[in-house]
């Protein structure tokens, strides 16, 4: 009962290092807008790419329309702090903020609520430069979680506290709260964060777990447990958010936020949290050739037991990015021997890498970036948007996969985005 | 700034599964004793080995004697389950509940006291036969946290929740705290759970920060933070405890537990609760022909970011154990890419691998099963004891690296335990 869909894309962005500039024949497309725009003034050096999601799971058509919305506003506030000369790690974190402000995905605002009604959130986000990594789990009362992700990541790095205290990377529950408000991250009454849909889903969730409960009465309970069939998991709730980013000097990032299960248990916390599992992001170094960033949206404990994330990102350092990918949700997620016995395996994955592979045109000072990007899922469907910061608007998929009983193919569609 | 010693045994560990013994000549030491009771009666199946740790950190001489006597204690357990036909995720569980029982590990019953000078545990559990892993962080009010991630893991184990949910691996804080209490675990008032040392220890760090945020003020705090010395940032509470179990099947798991890093921050969650990070175990299977089970002990953050018991887990692969824990404790730990800009790296971990490439007697029905077992700290030292299911009583060892200016060269011993 797996459906697998997935798209790739190429794009070439340049850094522009040249004092002078001379025309020359364009040896692609992507090459001529810069060169043409490069006669006359000095070129600004602008580039970088995000690639976001709004999760996979099952989307009703009613909310689709909203979730391309959100994912676009999520790439153009992206691409807005990226054209500012921001990093990676803040331009990705803007993009999450974005994901989280939505009521309709299932990160931040409106997120799902827990078995007592309360909306817990988990978030990372992994700078590929520095590889520094900020997390929080189960937090309660806070609009953004990423932006405590990303303050942790931030003041990690700078260093030990006093006394020669380690800095922590992951924080949970009340003291997460509590640190994100001590630095500044003003708190968010819990009862705000709610939204008309989550409200309604818990009380329908309510409804069928007491049903269920009922029916499992007089029976033997732990057999049944065992019986459970996989549609009734809310799929439809799985909506965790996330971002890759490269920017102008070739640093990635990742992100991811999730409100978690709908029905969880209070203080769970699932692979959004996760080291690993929820994201992950290196620049390339002498080990590796590309640089690589991953996010990751399903079952958190799916995503959490098979490291999904990390997984993904060692594979991208094979030469075809595609195979790699169908690959590793193959052998590391679908087939995992970690899943041995799962009834039906959830999850999702955006993948961006890049390598300075690009040959440039000879006469010119010009160091090319080739960024790839793909994505890849098992479940009904996953909604992603992505952006260059070339282009004047986001794009928007959101591939449905019918098919139910086996693999779609890959669908590997290059485009050369004009930089 | 670092030292590292290690050791490493090897135990021939022998599955019986003959119905009939014929004496012959003996291969091996090993083989002995167990042909010299078999002659007599029908040889028992008694097999497994348990290896645990209390530590890598600095240790007082104080506390030495306490740590060797609580590692005999935490072995004999474990072998005592083994012994009564318990699987190897059983007899790990019961060694580390010793070792959260003593007032005198960082786990447990005397854990460090956090900020507010409260106890917050973090514990795991991974079971290398199911490969299901359980995980409690900043969890309050009960004893012994590891018997949670335990209970999690076969909860887990059995299967969807009411209505198709997904039960969870890893709960936090008060969340963590109450579905303990709710499936039979009792709870623990935290004022019983403090010890009269790590009382003092926090009055102590207390009055260290106090100084040391004086002598701060005036100056730049962010130019000073990076400059904290790690030699104060208390390595000598960095007393995480873990085990390492194989039980007579064959079938692995691994353990670890801690109170975390003393004055962190409420909510810091650290390797002891991170997927990856404090244990790993996986059996043999068609593509790793030894199972492998690691704990590790050391500054969280440091072992969350190197993801260090899984990378160790992974190198066990190889054909020489002792040269892979090396590479790996250089590569992966020392000198990896994700700590770089860390002045002192710390941590420690115990490794079991084996395989069922024992050549046994041959006229003789019984299965053969090599067990490796080793150790390596960065740390000023770490306690370290170990039991077999056929001696009498625990071996321990107790090394202190005292040049701290150069690696110690790899110690390999290589004894074998008479079976």
């Amino acid at each position: 009962m797996i459906g697998l869909s997935s798209y790739a894309g190429v794009m070439e962005s340049l850094m522009n290092s040249a004092e002078e500039q001379q025309p020359s024949t364009p040896l692609a497309n992507s090459w001529s807008q810069i060169q043409e725009s490069s006669k006359n003034q000095t070129p600004k050096c602008v580039g970088g790419f995000v690639l976001v999601h709004a999760g996979a799971g099952y989307h009703s058509e009613s909310k689709a329309k909203e979730y391309k919305h959100v994912c676009k506003r999520a790439c153009q506030r992206a691409v807005d702090r990226l054209k500012a000369g921001a990093l990676a790690v803040e331009a990705v974190a803007a993009a999450l903020v974005e994901l989280e402000d939505s009521p309709f995905t299932n990160a931040g605002m409106g997120s799902n609520l827990n078995l007592s009604g309360e909306i817990e959130c988990d978030a990372s986000i992994m700078d590929g430069k520095s590889l520094h990594y900020g997390a929080v789990g189960a937090i309660s009362g806070i609009k953004n979680p990423v932006l405590v992700a990303n303050r942790l990541l931030s003041e990690a790095q700078k260093g030990k506290l006093s006394a020669g205290r380690i800095p922590p990377c992951f924080l949970v529950g009340r003291g997460a709260h509590d640190w994100a408000v001590s630095h500044g991250i003003p708190p968010c009454p819990s009862e705000k964060m709610a939204s008309k849909f989550s409200l309604s889903a818990y009380k329908r969730n309510k409804r069928k777990m007491a049903l269920a409960e009922r029916i499992d009465t007089g029976h033997n309970q732990a057999k049944k447990r065992r019986q459970s069939s996989g549609n009734e998991n809310g799929s439809g709730c799985l909506d965790t958010v996330g971002a890759v980013v490269i920017d102008l000097e070739g640093n990635v990032a990742a992100a991811v936020s999730s409100g978690g299960l709908a029905m969880k248990h209070p203080g769970r916390v699932g692979q959004a949290a996760h080291y690993g599992c929820g994201c992950w992001a290196e620049n390339a170094c002498s080990m590796n050739s590309h640089s690589t960033a991953v996010s990751t949206s399903g079952c958190g404990e799916h995503l959490i037991r098979t490291m999904l994330a990390r997984e993904c990102s060692a594979a991208m350092q094979s030469e075809d990015a595609h195979q790699a990918l169908l690959e590793a949700m193959q052998n590391k997620f679908i087939s995992s021997p970690f899943l041995a016995g799962e009834d039906r395996v959830l999850g999702g994955v955006i993948v961006l890498r890049c390598c300075r592979c690009v040959e440039p045109p000879p006469s010119q000072n010009i160091q090319g970036i080739l960024v790839e990007f793909l994505w890849s899922h098992t479940t009904e469907s996953m909604c992603v948007g992505y952006m260059s910061a070339q282009d004047s608007k986001a794009k928007v998929s959101f591939p449905v996969s019918l098919t139910s009983l086996s693999f779609n193919e890959f669908q590997l569609k290059f485009g050369y985005i004009e930089t």
